[in-house]
């Protein structure tokens, strides 16, 4: 095992734990709701989000039990979109990460519902007394804020709506871009900010960090429209295709394969450049950028 | 026009303006989400919710400037919870407040993250900068702990789904009291908190403030299933007797009529005792209980 999927997994386990305890903290709620936000919590997510977050809290040197739970916040916030993604008026989803889908489980009136209840979550996790009391109250204000604007209506949301308005549609790689950048790449900047803004990091390292977070977003994006052309069903967990089938705009689509991933890699170059003021305490974000990229070359199999 | 008609009718103008702003101010937003957000925001809610998080800043001495944007939070958060409970995997509801539902114009996926975007907005909202400039950092952090608490699983949400699981089956009263509790009483009595919360009141005032909204809260839900059994159609703007239609538990069904308006009568009186302890400075919070009371005996004509 290469030492970044050692740290990958340690890290993974840390953030199960806290999102189980999560879940076990939610006293007094029906439990056929906690049941379906438990199962799409759990099942093998990367933890992409709060690895970064954590990522970017070693980078500036921050106290890793203040960054948890505003980062576990961020994987609640993921899994709700998901659940909300594959619903039938939306991707109508049969299957993700190789399980069916919460609609498919628990009916889609307790799918909407478990994905409200994560989204609303997040944010008492992020206000949580506890964090209150660790946390400059000032810095985590603006953590919530960031949050809820990443995830918001001129970002994750819109371009959810923006992706269901283009099915089918032949779109240009301007508007490509923004969709992916709303999507996926916002709350990526945002889990990359969030480190940085709870470690109270000085104005120079927010901007590296920023800068890392958007490019290695809209990488990481581009890789998993590849990666739903290349990569194996196996490995990934979910039919792939599955965009072609949908006819969704992808870069590969609009690019051409070989173009997308050259794209992809690009993006993640550029993220790695934004970290050379960086000391060595950003090593495991290069790492992460660098597997990102490896990820296309292996498709999908690490 | 009776003095309280008058009050109300300023304040619903004043709130209505900030929730014009709010969306005004989300640029870089699809227009049709932002369209869909507009529709279902505005057409003549009562803003009951925003109505008494200001009342209750009122009653203890708040600067209103400071308690108006929270208090619309509220709102975006009762207007996403009505989209999503009108949805045809919920409710199936094609009108509300006199116009067709958001999925009826819109479509379900547009319906649903609409929905996911006021949500969103309530915690863009509530952590502003603007606003966390104004207030005690500690203070605003309660309110958004309070909010995302009363509206989350073991709240709101948890509600929503006794309700949905306990259609067509029959349930105790305790059940339907659990049911209410979460579903509407729960986010009325933080409404009246936040008022509390936000100008900082000393305890007692809390407490206070928080039994009378317990209690109105309560009985403002018993009400409205009153009104739904004996309401004018025109009067409510939407199509009564749906309760029934759909076998759903309510209080005239479990206790009749007579019972269940005498039970809401009770829990308004509750609400008026609650105050007893404050000044002249709560009059508004008295009267509005009993506007809550009067709906009943006019049949929702107020």
């Amino acid at each position: 095992m290469i030492p970044l999927e050692l740290y990958l997994e340690n890290q993974r386990a840390l953030i199960d734990q806290v999102l189980a305890g999560f879940i076990e903290r939610q006293s007094d709620t029906p439990s056929i709701l906690l049941e379906a936000m438990s199962y799409s919590l759990q099942g093998g997510g990367k933890r992409l989000r709060p690895i970064l977050a954590l990522a970017a809290g070693e980078a500036t040197r921050a106290d890793p039990e203040i960054i948890l739970p505003a980062a576990c916040a961020l994987e609640l916030i993921h899994t709700y979109s998901l659940i909300h993604d594959d619903l039938p008026a939306m991707d109508n989803d049969d299957f993700r990460r190789g399980k069916p889908t919460s609609h498919k489980v628990f009916g889609e009136a307790t799918a909407i519902l478990a994905g409200d209840a994560l989204l609303t979550m997040a944010f008492q996790v992020l206000s949580s007394e506890g964090l209150a009391e660790r946390v400059n109250p000032k810095a985590l204000l603006q953590v919530i804020r960031e949050i809820a604007s990443a995830c918001g209506p001129a970002g994750m949301i819109g371009g959810q709506v923006m992706d269901v308005m283009s099915e089918g549609k032949s779109i240009t790689p301007a508007t490509l871009e923004s969709i992916h950048t709303r999507k996926t790449a916002a709350l990526i900047r945002a889990s990359v900010r969030i480190g940085a803004l709870l470690s109270e990091a000085p104005p120079a390292e927010l901007r590296a960090l920023t800068r890392f977070g958007e490019h290695l977003g809209l990488g990481f994006q581009i890789a998993d429209d590849v990666l739903d052309v290349i990569g194996e069903e196996k490995a990934l967990g979910k039919r792939t295709g599955g965009d072609a089938r949908q006819k969704k705009a992808t870069y590969p689509a609009l690019l051409g394969l070989e173009a997308a991933k050259s794209l992809a890699h690009e993006q993640i170059e550029q993220a790695s450049a934004a970290l050379s003021t960086m000391g060595p305490s950003a090593q495991h974000l290069r790492e992460l950028a660098s597997y990102v990229g490896l990820r296309i070359d292996l498709g999908g199999r690490t």
